[in-house]
């Protein structure tokens, strides 16, 4: 298993059917997990999928409409009840914590643990997440509400030590972080080893973006271009595009499109409307992969290594 | 099927499991359907059982903690969506409406259909609903906040009409419907056939209490005295009694002993701590049946007939 994956605990929209839960995913990072969206029953989900839930410290709203937020309480509820502690942090836009705040204080009065709100522009392409590895950006999507996208992408890895090469040079292990950083090592006589010579190159970055709920929007490709995983809604099949745009949804087709323009590596399409069984499910992945063959269909309990 | 029942939604505790959702049933009168409780997933529920949402006319919610009320929002959103019109109660302590009307604004403003707010006094028993054939009365409950069980009553029936005894006496049709209500006959000669005559006993009326979260208290019995069914919160085995009184909740062999005293015809315990396995909830079965042998445990999509 891969150090970043993501898995989705729901894709479906916002009427709710028996074939899906509603929007919510985890990534994991290097055993650090993001819970991206929120709908009703995510608990459950996560259940589902054996996650712990008590490592999540980063939730991440795309918007507030219902499917994407109302497991929210219950699950801050549960985090509070269960021992966590330290710290959780909402990235949302700014009336998340005047819609929330209210009810954590009213259902879950005495948590365990901090609950922090982080309020994002959702109108540009900004960093609100780093750590030593991974940083995540907003994607401004357009939907019917304020709405954005995640962009999960790890920071340049460090180069490949060759420990042999090192040692044929005496270098200091004190010095071997520093080499890994690309800088080159002088050594006593001021002969200068280049870095080329003690490393190879590090392992690629990866990059997820996670697009939920938009119309057909060009102007996220810069934003997303060359990731490795896409993630974008295809609430519905072209033959109702314009009730896709009407709604601020996006089609399958529309979603394949993004992902060649944005010459992603591989696309999920999800947030399906409960109108598509199975089948209906099937041709939604053939509308896509009529454009971009790499797709795959979401599904609870998928996971999706990078 | 009978004309009375009650569908388990979900009957575990607040913390979440896979083996049961939060507390919400559905009783069905006469093809009228009214929601108890409210907890997230709800939706998800009502799709297995195959119970059309939209029916539910009524909402009762016992109190406003969050395993029994969270499905709420995203319950009232889907009716709004599904073009509900008319009118949905629900009947509540007054904090409700402070808590969850703004979330209605919020999340659903553009709802098909009227929700209107009918606020309860939890200090005592009342008639909060009635139509021509049920009432509906609180049951004043001690949990750790305001609460009350609901005891859904049938009106006493109408007596069975003999119709050939009343064609003996030549009596018009138009008067059927109030010799059914127990008023005798006077013909043309002034002579009275008395109602016992022309009618037999009407069906027995039924009645169903639902009673959680509490903790034991007598205090409930002579208001749910005699009923066909109770479905009474056992959250704990007995040898967990300090911790159920602490937090507001009852044994299964405080719920038998409540059910014994009443003298209720059959007893149903829910409301499970998640502690407990198929072989834990066994056990609270066997504790109750110690006192009151009549019962049975709660289980989603069990339906109980009156």
């Amino acid at each position: 298993m891969s150090d970043f994956s993501v898995t989705i605990l729901g894709c479906g929209s916002a009427k709710p059917s028996l074939r899906h839960y509603t929007s919510a995913q985890i990534v994991n990072h290097r055993g650090n997990l993001f819970l991206i969206d929120c709908g009703e029953g995510v608990q459950r989900a996560m259940l589902h999928n054996g996650i712990s839930m008590h490592k999540i410290g980063h939730i991440f709203l795309s918007h507030l409409h219902g499917d994407h937020c109302l497991g929210l309480v219950g699950l801050i509820s549960t985090l509070g009840l269960g021992q966590r502690t330290g710290k959780i942090v909402i990235h949302a836009c700014s009336d998340a914590e005047t819609v929330f705040r209210p009810l954590f204080d009213f259902f879950c009065p005495q948590l365990s643990m901090e609950v922090e709100f982080q309020a994002f522009d959702h109108t540009k392409s900004e960093v609100i997440y780093e750590d030593r590895s991974l940083e995540v950006l907003t994607i401004p999507l357009h939907h019917r509400v304020p709405c954005a996208g995640f962009l999960f992408r790890e920071k340049q890895k460090p180069r490949h030590l060759l420990v042999e090469e090192c040692q044929k040079y005496n270098i200091p292990t004190a010095y071997y972080q520093s080499i890994t950083l690309g800088n080159d090592w002088t050594d006593g006589n001021g002969t200068v080893i280049p870095n080329a010579s003690l490393t190879t190159d590090p392992s690629p970055s990866k990059s997820y973006a996670y697009c939920s709920d938009t119309i057909y929007a060009e102007s996220i490709v810069p934003v997303i271009k060359g990731c490795d995983l896409l993630y974008h809604e295809a609430t519905f099949a072209n033959d109702l595009a314009a009730t896709a745009k009407e709604r601020g949804h996006s089609t399958a087709l529309e979603a394949g499109k993004i992902a060649s323009l944005a010459q992603v590596k591989q696309l999920v399409i999800g947030h399906f409307s409960s109108r598509y069984d199975g089948d209906g499910e099937t041709e939604l992945l053939a509308e896509a992969k009529s454009v971009f063959e790499n797709t795959e269909l979401a599904k609870e309990r998928k996971i999706f290594e990078l």
